[in-house]
């Protein structure tokens, strides 16, 4: 039981997007998914659920291939900033809509989230703001009966007590019924407490595919005076650097050398995950400024 | 010299949505407006600019009222959720249009900061991505030559390492030519020491007003055993409560009580300011689902 991404390859107008891309997605886990604006997060989403069709390569979810296959597809519910609903429905209609195409839909659930996050199930979907939007589609993404939820931007729009509400709902929904969760975010900070496992998808490739904790580890700040750090650091896999006054700071990805002596001016700290995920992509800049 | 905003009072279909709102903005300093979705931030801004009439009410800058006055209304810029931009028109086009309104336009720095952003200056602006509409109209709000900017939403869709990019530039820009900007945003923690006074909007109202430290220094986040907290914060104003295991966190805003013994169980330590907004705006949902 996992989704399986093989040997994903996508090519738009000779633009290499996405390339030889190798993942799998295991049951029950909540996953992080990274990665600069234009770095393929989306189209990976939209081939995982079959919305788009991969230059070459393959998913299949439980062993079966997802391309046109309903069934399989049927297993996995995307929620996406593309706007798939009918202006003129109700949020309301929508949700038996859903619930035809799924089989079954929690509506106990979504009423009682509706209610928390002040959504009026009579309004229209067109009429809706942004952040309303993008509570509706979360409320969806909660109630259908599958095992794998992918959430691209999910708190788009949100404030912040309702990005609040929306984490501990999730905390809340998934420790009473399990299932995968891939959040794809730019709000990094906010959710590397939630999240177990983390990818970062840049420059076409996945450059981190770990445990949160165990990625957290090993990625440090150290700061002191700039020869002191960099006597320290010289040889380590340095990823990044500020300067503030006269102090310096590098971080390192990676493990330190045990055998070498910390000087008393140099301080070492670990990292936070938006740090080292904007160190970590900071070479060069997004190459599209254009939607998938 | 200031915008004056007098006895502002907004109506749309029966609902009162600003209740007779009064604010001076002040030359050279950076605020924050802080608000819920729906709370009436974007109304606000869009009544200083001129771009909506409220039922009753003023706005005056350096003493003229910005009513169908480009003399005036030349003096500030706001950023705003709404394109109001051709989608056929390459960025480059719409910085000249905006050099002729303004009569002036920093040209220079937009082609750095386009650079910096790799924001393509010959894409069409209906071809960008939710990031790179936003990273467009940033760089068009920091190459204006006007006194006042309004920035509502200003990194909605950018990623983590365009957001540093941007906070760097802002500080930057305003040490360099000092004028005001005005900042709404969800993404309170990533300003809170980028600007220099707050107000809150809520509930129709103006609740919080006045200098980020003053406010910071009196709100608290008091934790311990419960019957322990609840009788230190007897009698003070408890915005907020969290429960985790056996330990209680009440939220405080205002003085404490210097004459009251702390008990060895209870700690008390400073509230950061998204924590503060959310326990102060968190007593009722937003009324509207709609946008205005």
């Amino acid at each position: 039981m996992s989704i399986q991404i093989q040997a994903i390859q996508q090519v738009f107008h000779k633009h290499v997007v996405l390339d030889n891309l190798n993942l799998t997605i295991e049951p029950n886990k909540i996953y992080g998914l990274l990665g600069r604006n234009g770095a393929g997060k989306s189209t990976l989403l939209n081939i995982i659920s079959n919305r788009i069709q991969p230059t070459s390569g393959r998913v299949e979810i439980d062993g079966e291939s997802v391309h046109d296959n309903d069934r399989a597809l049927g297993k996995l519910f995307l929620m996406s900033e593309v706007d798939l609903y009918s202006e003129r429905s109700k949020v309301a209609q929508l949700f038996k809509l859903t619930a035809q195409f799924y089989g079954d839909f929690d509506f106990d659930y979504a009423a009682r989230l509706a209610k928390a996050f002040g959504l009026d199930t009579n309004a229209r979907f067109g009429k809706l703001s942004t952040g309303y939007r993008s509570i509706f589609k979360l409320i969806l993404a909660l109630c259908v009966p599958v095992n794998y939820v992918f959430l691209d931007e999910p708190v788009l729009g949100l404030d912040a007590n309702h990005r609040d509400l929306f984490y501990q709902e999730l905390i809340e929904t998934y420790s009473e019924r399990p299932r995968t969760f891939v959040i794809s975010t730019h709000l990094i900070e906010e959710i590397a407490n939630l999240i177990e496992h983390v990818f970062v998808l840049d420059n076409h490739h996945i450059v981190v595919n770990g445990e949160v904790s165990d990625i957290l580890a090993k990625a440090y700040l150290i700061s002191g005076p700039q020869t002191d750090v960099q006597q320290y650091t010289d040889g380590l896999n340095v990823i990044g650097e500020d300067h503030l006054g006269s102090i310096t700071a590098e971080y390192v990805y990676g493990a330190l050398d045990n055998n070498r002596p910390i000087p008393d001016t140099v301080q070492i700290e670990h990292l936070d995950l938006q740090k080292l995920f904007v160190s970590l992509t900071n070479t060069k800049e997004a190459s599209g400024n254009h939607e998938h």
